[in-house]
């Protein structure tokens, strides 16, 4: 399994696959860096009148509803239409859902009505996808990611997806296997847009992945390496993503597929 | 005072407000890290469907013009009007405000019709809300905060409100009561979102205050040490940004309290 | 020539030019600290209530059509209709051209209806705008710039304009005169905001140049000399976005000017 995930993401980095994210105003920055810091290029657009030129040009798609309102919405379901037409892989980001009434069932909407891939969030939020309301703190988890595993395994059923909850290990299922990706930091999470990084990258590695488990965990072993390194060499969450940024672009890939492991 | 400012400080890195902010797209990401580093939560979140159950979770709102339109405007109608019902204190930063009529009678109409616990924004902004138009360049001050003194206290008198106004010096002013804050370097000009950081830090602290002032106090306080002491490591504008906010994360509390005193 | 070029940037420098932009969500943050750290000042707006007032007040419009929409291409044309009221030049940055019909089309309207000082872009962007439709990776060029050269001499004489193609080698031609900026570094085109950080420096410069050649040539040497010099500093992307904003800070105007070259 550590070989298909090597594969998978030297495959990345060779191809670049262009991520088109539709996502929140907060880590369209961050998130851009890390696809190109990672070996992918990344694609930001929003607009309908679009959709179908770009969803055919480009490798994956990220629907991530950190900002949402309801003109992202409507074209998070376009481009998932065009995603389906032209048979590109899709990662849900449910950013924030239990929070409010709002971000769940936009979550869930999306889950029912297409094809996800992979569905990348923290425990609060693949619990409250799961059924649990109320779990979530604004957007960061209060609950850790083994808390969530019946819940990821649940959903992964449930919706046909493969579930990834990112946490002190990270969890990925499809709902009858599941990996876990061990690695990263706590500052992790005192640096906005790690959770949303982890996603774009999640969507570059399942383009070159033989399967949406394999991908999943690829893209959080990236994660885990990059950000592990980076926090033994920063002094703080300011110093830290830049260094997160060098770290991914001189990845040791075989370090980084290393971090995976069948539960 | 300074004992009551080093409470608030302790209390807010405690118990971690999450602070929901309606700002500008340029300073979303710097401000989410601002608030982390200091020890809050950021949540982003700008649709009118959800501002019902976000404002029941979170402990501050900030109100922030800097990219202004009609929709976000009405979000933040919407916001006040759910602070109030909820009793969350509001944060106004009124960026921009005499550069354009529209972000001048925006501002005056949120102060007019909701509770605002902290007007923070710069000597320009607060002269032009204080009835000189014209006084703004762009989002930049041309004005020194001490100008803006008597502009701070009509407006802090006249809407039932805390004035901050930052500058070399920063001023924060209930009309009555003035504190100056002495710290933080030129460099932070230059900076884009540290005013934005100012003001989602302010709503932070006033969480924990035993006042808008103490609380208004207290936010500067965090950034004129947080920024000083990035400045003397920096050899520029862009290493900057990274050190402070490693500096807000390893904030000695006790010198940023000390950094305020009252006129 | 190359006093010219001084003479703008050195002007540039003691003007501080206020650039408007209505850009893309993605480089926001990075475009307005890359004006504040060469010199200028940022003014990020697109509320069409506001158009008339701060184009009294700027110096310079920038339309970067990176995540475009309806309304955002509506508040391009308000604001370049009041551009020209009040003779204020206008930079277009054509992101994405070429990827899809909505950005060709948004970018060849903006190009027949308004006076546009100078278009800056990529090679496929510059290509795809001159008739070569479906030659852009998403917003990431997949030629090298002096393919475009022919297709930039075009552009500019159709419509009266300067282009601008940032590339291993910079190309920038009024149609007749070519100028070339040497210089820069590829590990630019894996950090987010360069291109847009490169249109928005071009339009402080155009406002104290003696031609749009002039000034779209000195916004590239400054672009150049502060990224050649990141990237000698850096060890990676991450680490070379805060070192570009410094080398941009601490520029030396003479060394940047003497970049350029006539061809």
């Amino acid at each position: 399994m550590n070989k298909e995930i090597l594969n998978c993401l030297e495959s990345m980095r060779a191809s670049s696959p262009l991520v088109h994210c539709i996502t929140n105003y907060v880590v369209m920055g961050v998130s851009a860096n890390a696809l190109l810091a990672a070996g992918a290029s990344p694609l930001m657009a929003h607009a309908q009148e679009e959709m179908d030129d770009l969803l055919k040009i480009v490798s994956a798609l990220v629907l991530n509803i950190g900002t949402l309102d309801k003109y992202w919405v409507e074209s998070m379901h376009v481009a998932a239409e065009f995603a389906r037409k032209y048979n590109k892989p899709v990662v849900l980001d449910p950013v924030g859902a239990g929070a409010s009434k709002f971000r769940t069932s936009t979550s869930l909407d999306i889950l029912k009505k297409h094809d996800i891939a992979v569905v990348r969030g923290n425990a609060s939020e693949i619990m409250a996808l799961g059924g649990d309301a109320g779990l979530t703190k604004g957007v960061d988890s209060i609950y850790g990611s083994t808390e969530a595993l019946d819940y990821a395994k649940n959903l992964a059923k449930q919706f046909n997806t493969t579930v990834s909850v990112s946490g002190e290990v990270d969890i990925i299922t499809d709902g009858e296997t599941v990996f876990n990706v061990f690695g990263g930091n706590p500052i992790m999470t005192k640096v906005t847009g790690m959770g949303c990084s982890a996603t774009a990258i999640t969507a570059a590695c399942v383009v070159t992945a033989s399967s949406p488990l394999i991908g999943a965990s690829a893209g959080m072993a990236l994660m885990a390496e990059a950000g592990e390194n980076a926090a033994k060499q920063s002094s703080g969450p300011g110093s830290f993503l830049p260094l997160f940024l060098d770290n991914l672009y001189t990845m040791d890939m075989e370090k980084a597929a290393a971090r995976v492991r069948k539960v």
